[in-house]
């Protein structure tokens, strides 16, 4: 008999031999259904390998990010068989899983794969899933498995396997098929209900340009036909609000070949929109006791020494900027904080003084390969929502629950409902290696928590993710589409202080250190505004709506009116346009409905003479118009605004 | 008889051997009497020099520049006279009139000169120059001239004079003094009524650190007692105004040796001024059809390259910023406006699109020695007020007068009223080195002309001063102290648009050039601050004070009154602090004084009883205060802005 230990700590006893299959049997018919993979004491298993000793066992299934993995191993295999069945001769190299789906790498000699052959491919490739093959491991000698490759005439897998250090190797069979493999798969191919070809793309082998080209099939696949339609339709609509296309459409921003890759230039629009979140953030945090300050894009490379930035990331950063002569260097910021730290240390500060709250949108630049850049989420040149807090260990606790009220405002005010936090505490078992006391990690993790607790976050806590400065929480956000994003973080600093020798009058009358926090409601302009496109699809909140309205007269006649009610409007301070072309209304409203436009504002005759306009909402295809006047519109866009965005209370 | 041309254009006949102070005489004895110095066919003459061909004469008062230079020359060499006489065996270098007095360069051996002699000396100049000694140049050969200095064991005049291109050369003797000399004195020594010495430092013989160090006298002079007591005044007035030492005391700016010299900080109430500016030229922008933009601080060299600031400045600035690798170059912007030529290329435009008008706080670096950084006024990296328009040529005329109109606007809104503008034109004689055609050179040149008449500014031509690239107007203002800065400044430029290859189609369906117009009504926001702390002596607009009040308490016990008044004020956008140390309200009066507090507001028991506050205006020592609500108060605010910062009226 052995010891089974569950994840829910529970411990039941098998025969030994007993398989991870049986023990899903033991629990229940239906799990035992649906368990795709297994690891025992850590170690990926077959939900058939028979366990033999005591120790701790997960089961996976679909909804496990394992049970995926597994999945889609096994789908790899599949497809390298139908590619084998269909293109003879074709050589196979290497076929992983990934975060959507698998590919395989492959060799097609002469043959060149397009879009055409994908239909062929996902019908060989069901055929064979349907037909239920089991998959077995087995271990092979290093010779024997050179042997079968060798006589298949493939180079690649004989390059792998040389490369292999002695230790067991181990093949996958199923079917006619057999692939060298380190196993974790899925009981049968009959799991695989439904499956498609994603693309087609060119692949050095081993990555390495210098090497032949092969062709990288992706695919996807899933355990119900649904889950596929699913899958494709989030795609679709994922590139419906991919932000660059959006930021193009809109007018948000551009990038210049001349000015540099990964430096966006803010257009008209997209500068005014960042322009409202910054001041809606401003307006919060002035309320919420900071202090906005402004420093320069640059700094002498001895402040990056002294803040220590440079160490870290100095070689792999935007290089120093010499001066023609004196021999000095500078450096583009990285970060504002070492700004801010010599701004607190521009005049002596007593107790009394704190918190002192430093906010800046601060610009900063840092270097990334450009094969890594992604539209606004992944630049060169972002600018940071930041703010430091320099406070006393004993305010820590209320500052950051403060901190945690005012990312809450932010984004509830942005339609974000839906996040969790991560909570970055120090390895127990190692606390050398953190700076700062014993006592203050232990006030700022205890401040942390029960922050979070307090505010009812619904958070992760990860022991050794800390950072060697002190702990943090990191938000998370989940989007329109259910993709997970990182937004805005919070962390407590013991490092700054010291390095930058920050000091306040204690109330005994002797120099302390205070504690620095960093935080970014939004992160960066950048990053938040992309998130915010994919998020909304464009259909910002009202407030934020670069414009907010359109005027459309029923005909060029009524041009002097819409005018009149435009002045109107920005006397209000509504954002509107006019559109006065001689063109029908239905085709009007049809292409302010593609502009995503919230209000549509018809004038004509009847209009001109009650000083009214007819409205339309966004979307609302199917009501009938409501006629006002201007200013009961201007009220009905002032509720809809006061609706949603609530002034920050503190 | 020759015919001497005055400078209003008049001809008079004189007999051949006329001087110039016989030339004065036959116009008014009072001129005689004034005239300093002249200048003849464009050559500095004395104003005895006989006349002896047909020319042009120019006669210099103390009211000119040149006749200042001529009266501070000639005190030069009064104060060398002097410090012979004081201090036998000194060597006498060399003694320029400067912008403001004059300095020598003495040797005094082992002799050193503190204030404490400078009484002496004054007494010394006064008593010489009473003596009314006439000025007299002679020719001398070159071989006389080493004669006299070797005898005097002078290495320094030996030096000068062997250094002398072979010429004429000329000593001054006046009294029993002789100088090396190239002439243009007072007629003599008893038009100086008033001189004080201001200083002494150390000065390298000809600038050179491996020579010997000389001492440098420096001395300023006057034609009244009363001139040089208003000039010391002026100067303790300046003082007192130095915007390094508001800045601080406001606490306004700093500087980090760590962050690098000439890169201010801003603190929390400077980024607040600053902003505030920001906005009301924002609001003006608005209304004047601007967009913002926003750009970042870097880009690529290329860009720069395209531009030609490159090549025109590339040397001499912050060099290229390196990448880690991929081998890019990029630079910190120097200028704002090749990005925004990058914006308007983004896409394209008709002629009906035009003008845009984009506009950004834009951010520049440029390298300065550190010897030249001075406050904000000449730093490494400030913040334009930046603007381009991009019109047709067409536009051009209405587009620089709505420009006027809005750099009228701002310095009328900040209280500069004394402004002239300098228009620079091409150099009639030299077309060919200007970039664009004729035709649209001709056409920005009276645009504007035009508009400068047309707005009534005061303004001076200058031919041949125009950029290569377009003609310009600047602006510069006298502040309280009567002292010219160099401000604003709209530029045309045919050359960008043509580097960046610019277009627009037509109505002619044709690409055409647009035309450019580079404007700052501040210039930037660190020399503004810095021009607009030294005219108001930190007593700005009240819509731009830090803090617009400070409520007094009169003593303790009335802290949650003042608190409350404060929250009113706050609900009212009232920029206020309380006041409530345990001192007489007497002392804090005085220190509100001291701190520029526009209001007052005293609030005791009375005060709280009915609910009003007791308000003393800065600088009302003598009247009593005035009893109010707080809204009373904040009504009186309102009317008090109201009254200095109208709305822009396009």
């Amino acid at each position: 008999m052995i010891n089974i230990t569950l994840p829910d700590g529970s411990v039941k006893k098998f025969d030994a031999g007993v398989t991870p299959h049986d023990v899903a049997m033991s629990i229940s018919e239906g799990l035992a259904r649906n368990v795709i993979s297994a690891s025992f004491n850590g170690t990926r298993v077959e939900t058939k390998t028979p366990l033999t000793t005591d120790g701790s066992l997960i089961l996976y299934t679909w909804n496990d990010k394992d049970g995926k993995k597994a999945f889609w191993h096994s789908s790899a295999h599949v497809l390298a068989q139908a590619l084998q069945e269909l293109y003879p001769g074709v050589k196979l190299t290497i076929g992983p899983a990934i975060d959507n789906g698998f590919y395989y790498d492959v060799d097609f000699g002469d043959h060149t794969i397009t879009d055409k052959d994908f239909k062929a491919i996902e019908d060989r490739f069901l055929a064979i899933a349907r037909e239920k093959h089991e998959f077995s491991m087995r271990a092979v000698t290093k010779a024997a498995a050179l042997e079968l490759y060798k006589n298949e005439e493939n180079p690649y897998k004989v390059e792998l396997i040389e490369n292999l250090e002695d230790g067991t190797i181990t093949f996958c069979d199923h079917a006619t098929f057999t692939d060298l493999c380190r196993g974790g798969h899925l009981p049968n191919t009959g799991f695989i209900k439904a499956m498609k070809i994603m693309s087609v793309a060119g692949a050095y082998w081993r990555g390495d340009e210098k090497n032949k080209q092969l062709t990288r099939v992706y695919g996807i696949s899933f355990p119900k036909q649904k889950d596929l339609t699913e899958y494709l339709h989030l795609l679709e609509e994922a590139k419906r609000r991919d932000h660059r296309k959006l930021g193009k459409e809109l007018e948000l921003f551009t990038f210049s070949q001349k000015v540099g890759q990964g430096l966006p230039l803010w257009l008209p629009k997209g500068a005014a929109l960042r322009d409202r979140l910054e001041q809606f953030l401003k307006k919060a945090q002035k309320k919420a006791g900071y202090e906005q300050v402004v420093t320069p894009h640059i700094g002498q490379k001895e402040l990056y020494v002294t803040s220590g930035h440079y160490a870290k990331y100095g070689a792999d950063s935007f290089q120093p900027i010499h001066t023609p002569n004196e021999g000095e260097e500078f450096l583009l910021k990285p970060m504002n904080c070492p700004h801010h730290c010599e701004i607190y240390n521009s005049k002596p500060w007593s107790y009394k003084d704190l918190p002192k709250r430093y906010a800046e949108f601060g610009t900063v630049y840092r270097y990334e390969q450009s094969g890594e850049l992604h539209g606004l989420t992944r630049v060169r040149g972002f600018t940071q929502d930041d703010a430091h807090i320099f406070c006393t260990p004993d305010q820590l606790d209320e500052e950051f629950k403060k901190v945690i009220d005012l990312v809450l405002y932010v984004f509830g005010s942005l339609g974000f409902e839906n996040f969790s936090a991560q909570v970055s505490l120090r390895d127990q078992e190692n606390r050398e290696k953190y700076i700062g006391s014993d006592e203050n990690w232990e006030k700022a993790e205890n401040a942390i928590i029960n922050a979070a607790k307090d505010k009812g976050l619904n958070t992760v806590v990860e022991y050794g993710e800390a950072a060697f400065y002190g702990p943090k929480l990191d938000f998370m956000v989940k989007d329109a589409l259910g993709r997970q994003w990182q937004l805005g973080t919070i962390q407590v600093d013991y490092n700054l202080p010291e390095r930058f020798d920050l000091t306040y009058k204690g109330a005994d009358n002797e120099l302390h250190r205070p504690v620095m926090i960093h935080r970014a409601p939004f992160g960066s302009m950048e990053r938040f505004i992309a998130i915010l496109l994919e998020n909304t699809a464009g259909n910002f909140p009202l407030w934020l709506m670069p414009e907010q309205a359109i005027i459309l007269s029923l005909s060029e006649k009524y041009e002097n009116y819409a005018k009149k009610v435009l002045q109107l409007l920005e006397n209000h301070e509504i954002r509107a346009l006019i559109d006065n072309r001689n063109e029908t209304i239905g085709k009007k409203i049809r292409e302010a409905e593609v502009q995503k436009l919230p209000f549509m504002l018809i004038v004509g005759e009847e209009e001109e003479k009650n000083g009214t306009v007819s409205v339309r909402k966004h979307g609302d295809a199917g009501k009938s118009n409501q006629t006002m006047t201007v200013e009961q519109f201007a009220e009905l866009v002032q509720q809809e605004i006061d609706r949603t965005l609530k002034p920050f209370d503190v």
